[in-house]
């Protein structure tokens, strides 16, 4: 028998390594199976060669992903859903294309450049009654879903004040650079046309705005910004300040010239009963403090399981899970969502970031922008 | 075109944990292929469901091992390796089967229970011409071939000193227990006679012995030891001295019974110009600290880059690695070498952990049990 | 022979803890001795009880300071400065008195509540040619020495960017408090007229940008804010971006309402060459990274001993120095230029907080508040 | 009115730094002043500079301890106690000469070489009724009192399992060094004469002995270990077992020569319903963990404030205390003793390191260095 879903994908050649990240992620799922790839639109070469390492009907190795979308749909075990790793300019044509032609969509982000743009897939994906996720894959993290539900049943109280961050040092090199040199900052980061008007906030300061969104559930009111350019065309460090709808402040920082730090978001959360503090780079672990007690130390296992998050956990606690179940724990609720589409069940319910908070992150760094570019005054969002 | 290399798996039903982390861990390398199991061999149920969900041949889900061997081996296109994935005291007779079947085999450890059966073992495999893994799994972490290669590239100079230790917090509600309560210890692990003279040993004071000689090269010349049963029949707590061929000395500490801790493998190795500590549970971070300066905190990326161990890496640094990637790591080699075998190129040069090791973690359990019934004297190992 | 340098000290009386902190940290200087005091200006009976405590002759245990200050100028043997540890609204006056009795002062911060106020202190002692210390007491870690003198050599190049914080949680329960209950907040802390127009900023705010100052020598060009009361009078939770004067960015929070947290000053400053973090609750460490490069673990000790900086260090590395030889440092140099000072050589080199530092602290907390009651506008500073 | 106890010092001229953090220790506690001293027996010119430094009254600053000893004896305001910090070869002669003129002692461990010297001056102290403190002085930190209390309360049920241990990496330079080098390792300390059968293990491993007994009131029944000279006369490095006598085990280590530790003596106490793991060098924090609960980050205040143990904070939770409030507490109790010995009252309870620990101590190293010596057979040791 063979897998219930079907997927392809677009972007990811195997040069690539976020591609095979999310391949490998899938596979946690015997449920779902690679059928057809566009995995390099520039070079034929190497999009055969990515087919063939993992053994697809060269037929479905397309040189088009509009070509792949159409002959998709076409075909009666045609894919389910694509999974798009291209590019962040080229997101919105793509996911256009794959909704038109009535395929599901899981999207990295950011979703795309405009809210406009944002608002379009948000509106086509209702229309076509379509599946549209998008890979703020740090949501999949077992402990992510520890704390939103701890925050959701008043373990912390009400939040007061929050302060987050994502810095990075893999830029820092640029810094010192001629104008001319070859940069680390790779050609379609740095130029505006291919990146749009952010770098380090469209790249990771997205990351900030939807983990905190998605563990506290608060929405931002307004922000106000300063971003540091450096002398290149585009924010390589930022400084946010955001106002909550219930009234709360939260700071942001993120930077891709933070010497000593690598991919270092870190969240802490404080309500009026309590706190919250969590590291990318140490996702197991959990610093819990009740007001007026000593501070816990909560792992995925010890004395504090959580029946709905504990699910998540691939690995007994103890063994560290790594980037790759958080993906894993992503894509397994995108496919029990469309297997249970398929069925014509609710998904309403199901965990997995959609395309709503790829328009608030498309938002977000718009409204950042516009602020650091406006004398750090405050622009509302919603 | 199908993968190169087709595999089966002994055990690792789909209510079993450990099964699905070796096939996970497995996909991770599309060079491979799960085509036949016998994953219960007590539930003709268990195993059909877990062969249909694994999307496998219905003639391939085999009640019994002994004939999945013969069948398998019979095939033209039969497995190339086997993994086996049941509890201890299986290991020995599953293993022999398939090494006498012509397959090659992939084994959880302890490998056995008897000196002179892991002995029989490796003169088999060797007879035989065959691949024999054992899955001494944190091997496979990238930051233990970083410090490997470090120790072995003489950055901490000539070892003085080793403090390594696991210890556990699972079975601690068992020494609150009525004698003939259901404990947490389960029956085949705190069985003698299924799980061989030793339990904390055995399980997880091994991987200390192992992991040390991995990173280290060196050999333990003799040890002594105290166990403590705490009035179980098998150790819970155990205090070993070993001394190295070099005339070193090194202290290790395995406990079931530590509150507080999960897997917290820890290994600190002292040379005389530098030492290397590193933890299970936060595997990507690694202290070095040459002689005479500060402690460095490095990582899969910064600031040191091993051109031979750094290819282990997944993910770029920063993105958290977790176990599956150490299995991942691990079956790669292995699959590497049952493609070389194939082609009769060598294999003697390529890193997994093989069944001289399992030899050597028996012999290891052996000694320590020994010397803690003898007055805590020593034991003379190789 | 007596020692060099003699003085007195204003509030402190033996229940409150400050002060006596103040007096341990002198008596680590045997060049100085505590001979008058007027401990409590409020009760007779606890001056009394001090001053017998210390060993005071009685007639230098006076009941007003104003009289103190008289007195002990018209001695011969009067003692060199005073040390003032009352209320903040205390401040001004006090310091005042002593000036014009042409006595040195060394004050708690923050010096008073208005820039006018702060810069007559300053302007009195200029013109006495009096030394004016104030208790930025954070400075005087010794890592915080070392982490000076290396952005003045420039291992981190130039600063780009500044993330600092001063988390309390310690008024937490005060959010839950009845509006007439009895906080935690101390009548003083709470009360404007005592506290003047900040209480968590003033308090805490104030030592995040003296450290910073400090250590970095960058001078805040201008700011913006937003600060939380939750319903009572003054701040409780701030958010801060700084402009410094070359152009980089800081983010500065303070909090005291923040679950799990102490006195959690903490600082990390970016440059273009690396990076440094250290924080209060572990002043024996410092996290320094060179670009390129690894973080490194320093101490006191180990692998970087600043010539400069090491001879604070009061013990060897890896016994762990607390606030009390940060204290013993500040006041070991301000005894160091007394001593000068009434030999009429230069004092200007020398390491301690002046008069300067308390007005910039003055101005900071009225430009944070004034951001923060006009829509977080920026306010120039400087 | 002058303090209440006076005190004299041998040893500790001022340029050794262990004699001033004595001294700067008891300064803490206004009610002692040192009077007399003999602080260098070997140079005058040392000994009278450090005496005036003191501003010590001349004829007080002896050239013989012998002479201090009957010349204070003989004084109406003579010492109560004498601090003695001088060389370990020396402690027992002085001890004793200041015992014979009825004068109590505070000694510098470890106590002395062998244990009938040790006896002696046990038997000494008692029969002329004085007070004889040993300055084990990790015993002081509040959060060493907090564990002592927490184990005695039960708060981890039954100590089942002990891991402590005191690297060092000081002396790692003189592996390197030639036979007849001047090494690190100072005279006095290297030199079997004047530092006894051990170095390493009478240095720092009596610390960890000393400190495990206070923490959980066990004593060591026998202990087997290995020690390591690296063709030094004296060990540099020792593992040690311990049979505790309620039938636990423990393993202790010690080194001076592990590259990457400075002072790190670490504890970590596992019972069947919880434990407790400390660190010297970041000794304002607790970890405990209760079975079956996540762990707790315990400090000297949040929510664990020992009343009995609380009282020894000097500082409000979150400002670090260092050794030198360890010590303080230290001769706090010990003060305070000699003023309850004066008027006859009852001094047994009272919490400082007695000569009964300086015994211990001393049958400790000895059982040892018997054991390594002894192909690490046990030897019982009370």
């Amino acid at each position: 028998m063979a897998p219930l879903v079907r997927y392809g994908m677009v972007g990811g050649d195997a040069g690539a390594f976020i591609g095979e990240v999310h391949r490998a992620a899938i596979r946690f799922d015997t449920r779902a199976e690679l059928v057809a790839g566009c995995f390099s639109g520039s070079s034929g070469e190497k999009n055969r060669l990515t087919g063939e390492k993992l053994h697809l009907d060269k037929a479905r190795v397309y040189a088009d992903y509009r070509e792949m979308a159409r002959a998709e749909a076409a075909r009666e075990d045609g894919i389910d859903f694509v999974s798009i790793v291209t590019p962040n300019s080229t997101h919105f044509d793509i996911a256009r294309e794959f909704l038109l032609s009535g395929i599901h969509v899981m999207c990295e982000k950011p979703l795309c450049f405009t809210v406009s743009q944002a608002e379009e897939l948000q509106a086509l994906s209702r229309e076509k009654g379509l599946l549209f996720g998008v890979n703020y894959s740090y949501t999949g993290y077992v402990l992510a879903k520890v704390m939103r539900e701890m925050v959701a049943e008043g373990k912390i109280g009400k939040v007061i004040s929050v302060n987050a961050e994502y810095p990075q040092e893999w830029l820092l090199d640029d810094l010192h650079a001629a104008a001319d040199a070859d940069l680390k900052l790779s050609v379609w980061r740095k130029d505006p046309k291919v990146a749009g008007i952010s770098n380090c906030v469209g790249d990771i300061g997205t990351h900030i705005e939807n983990f905190i969104h998605y563990v506290t559930g608060l929405k931002i009111k307004r922000l106000l910004a300063t971003v540091n350019r450096f002398g290149h065309p585009l924010d390589l460090n930022a400084n946010i300040i955001v106002e909550y709808d219930n009234g709360a402040n939260g700071a942001y920082w993120c930077s891709q010239v933070a010497a000593g730090t690598l991919n270092a978001l870190a969240v802490r959360i404080y309500g009026d009963e309590g706190s919250l503090e969590w590291q990318q780079e140490h996702p197991d672990f959990l610093r819990y403090t009740p007001r007026g007690e000593a501070p816990r130390l909560l792992t995925r296992g010890n004395g504090y399981i959580r029946e709905e998050a504990g699910k998540y956990a691939i690995l007994p606690t103890g063994h560290p899970e790594g980037l790759h179940t958080a993906f894993a724990n992503l894509y397994r609720n995108f496919i029990t969502a469309v297997i249970r589409k398929r069925r014509n069940e609710d998904t309403s319910g199901i965990d997995f970031p959609r395309v709503e908070d790829g328009v608030n992150g498309v938002k977000f760094v718009s409204a950042v922008i516009k602020s650091a570019d406006n004398n750090s005054s405050w622009v509302e969002i919603n």
